[in-house]
This record gives structure tokens, sequence and C-alpha cells, in this order.
């Protein structure tokens, strides 16, 4: 089991030359990135050549599950194999007074490991997760995954010992040298996801109750949860 | 010069095997994608295995321009190497009324390709490029970038010519065998970015005027423009 308590390991691999001094280790900040994070983009070998593809994620507790279907290419391409799963997060777009110093702030995790198939019993409980954090704790609202389901998802899984965590934040920065005047305005626009408007179905009877998973994902992109 | 009204082609590396019904080989939809996008995931193959990056992106052209610091590790590893650059817009979360139906709305390009750097001659354009589309026409309001600036920045840029796109959109998948009752709502919530309140800088005189480069932002992440 791994100590929540205890800071990422910086290794090699891990460590950030580029800004060293954004590298964060603390497991908590790994864990709310991930948290906010529906997407994830996995990286694999294919052929000697890098591919690139986008994943639905969700944490599970020093674990993140990525899911895709049995039939999709990477999914089967990434099992059992080095992959590298990187989630960002753009919260602002930071502008200087010059573009050189202008910039982006942005929170990443990038995590290095192995895609490893979950195993056939502990795929209900990994689509339960993926599913109540993807979509806000539906599995309370609808039927169980029947057996056939199961059996024709797969969810890969990377332990979340080898990440790196990557944090931007704070003012822009500003060259001393520099003669700019102050009166060009300088700072942040911050960016940020939000919900639109739940759209039902044509089947839907008018009148159904839009549910409590979706009200959640709306106040969760509103930031509110 | 590409004939841009010439439909992507599609081979053994950029056909969609999963799905296959949602790529999509029109060039103005590649564009339009890559127009709304910040940033890009970048692969490379480090050591035999595969590394995940973020870079901001804008595309000029038939190219796609990325942009990092010299200092940065990924810029001297992709330089001259197979690239895979990888752009993804979530657009919503698809509520089916079960979880193995429920699925994302979202548009993905997925380009591979060489990364070069831009020359010498050329990076000031490649610059403003950048500039004006991360930071909306922001070279307007700033001095030129200085000789100095420009040494101390690498562009790289890959060719959209070997590029996939997949867009996932409509309503809820429905199984026809489905025993599940009408009342349970199903439906789509969009996510959208949004920009906030401008922050400006602390040494910004009460009173300096928002630039249009902000207002421009804003209304962008409004999807206004």
């Amino acid at each position: 089991m791994t100590d929540v308590t205890e800071p990422l390991p910086v290794d090699a691999t891990t460590r950030i030359r580029r800004e060293a001094e954004r590298q964060v280790t603390d497991r908590s900040v790994l864990h709310a990135i991930l948290d906010e994070a529906l997407l994830a983009h996995v990286g694999v070998v294919r052929d000697g050549l890098p591919l690139v593809l986008p994943f639905a994620c969700a944490r599970d507790g020093e674990t993140l599950l990525l899911h895709g279907s049995t039939g999709s290419g990477l999914m089967r391409l990434a099992t059992g194999q080095p992959v590298c799963v990187t989630v960002t997060h753009l919260d602002g777009l930071v502008y200087a007074r010059t573009t050189f110093d202008s910039s982006m702030r942005y929170r990443s995790v990038v995590v290095h490991g192995v895609a490893t198939p979950v195993p056939a019993d502990e795929k209900d409980h990994a689509l339960r997760v993926l599913s109540d954090h993807l979509f806000c704790g539906r599995t309370t609202e609808v039927r169980a995954s029947t057996a056939k389901e199961l059996a024709a998802t797969t969810v890969l899984r990377v332990s979340l010992d080898r990440a790196s965590v990557k944090v931007a934040a704070g003012p822009p920065e500003v060259d001393p040298d520099d003669v700019e005047p102050r009166s060009v305005w300088a700072g942040i626009l911050p960016l940020t996801t939000v919900a639109g408007e739940p759209q039902p179905s044509p089947d839907v009877p008018p009148g159904t109750p839009v549910p409590r998973s979706i009200l959640d994902a709306a106040a969760r992109a509103a930031g509110l949860r």
C-alpha cells in the first residue's frame, strides 16, 4: 500500500528539467489534478514510432484507470506495454508585456508506467469507478453492467508511482531590463470548463427530471464541487 | 502547395480502425479543430519509451507550429524526430441508459510527422503566428521580438499531410434490445471552455484599458468568434 503522505519519488525519468522549480512532489496535488481530468493523452511506441491517443480516465487510489473498447487498436497496443499518460489543465493565458514573456498557466501530470488490463474479477469495480467519476455517480441511476458488457470492455490501469507533476501559477514574469511602459496591460485571462444546458434525448418523456448525476457534473464543471 | 480542397490521405498509419465511420477527411474540419486548440500533446520516443508532453500550438497553413523554450528537454528530443501530435476537444458527456453505452462527444486530430525547427529567417513570422493565435492578435499591442529573444526561442513545425481526424457527435446510442425504461433520463451534457474576468498584474495602473486581444480571447473562449 502506497503511503500517500510520502512525496512522489523523483528519478531520471520523472525529474523535470525545464522550469524545475515548478515540479511538485505532493501526492495530494497529483490526485487533485487527476480527479479533475476526464481525458488523458496516452502515448505508446508502435513500430518504433510514437502514437498518442485520448482515453477516458479515472483515478482509483494510487492507480489511474484508462477506458476504451476491446476493439480499439490502442487498447491492444498499450496492454502490457510501457505507456506515458499525460493530463493537462490549461488554467489561463498569461499576457506579459512582451510576446517572449507571455505564457500559460497550467497544471500537468505525466505518468510513466506499464498499462496492465484490470483482471476480470475487478472489472466491475473499475467500471463503476470510471462511470461514477466521469458521470458523477451515474451507476446509482442505471442498471448494473451485464456479464456480456463487462466481457466486451477492457480497462487498463497504470500505477501512479512514477509521476511528474508541474504547476505553472502566479502573475506574468517581468523582465526588469525591459523598457516597456507600464501602460501596456499585463495580466491573466483565466480559462475554465463549464457545462451547458443538458440536452435530453428525443425519446425522453417530457417532464422526466434531470438526474442528480447531471446536476453534479454541471456543478463540477462550474468548479462548484 | 497543398490543395486544401483535397481530402486528407488515409494510409495504414492514419486510417482509424475503431469506429471508422467517425473518421473525417475534410481538411476544413482538421483546420477548425486545430484553430480552436491552444495546447497539443506531443509524443516522442525517448530511449525506446514513449514520452508525451503538452506544447502550445498554432496552425500556419498546412503545418502545425509547436512552441517551447530552447531549454526544454522535449524540444531537443523532438527536433528532427518522428512525433505524434494529438489535439482533443471534449465537447460533452453522453449519458446513455447504461454505463456501457455512455460515452463522450469529442473531436480529435492525430498528426504523424517529423518535427523540424523553423529556420532562423522564418522564426519571427512563426512566433507572430503563434502569439496572434494564442493571444488573439497580441503582437499589435506589444513591441516586436528582439534578436536575442528570437535566438532564445525554438519553434518546431510538423506537416499536416498525415493527419487523422475523428469526430464523435450526435445523440446517445440506444441498444434496441435493452429493456431499460424510457423514464431514465438520457442525453448530453455539453462542455465548453470559457474565460473568467481578466486579472491585471499588480503593476498595471488603475484605469488602464483591457486590450482588444483580451476581449477577443474572452469572446473566443465563449464561442462567440
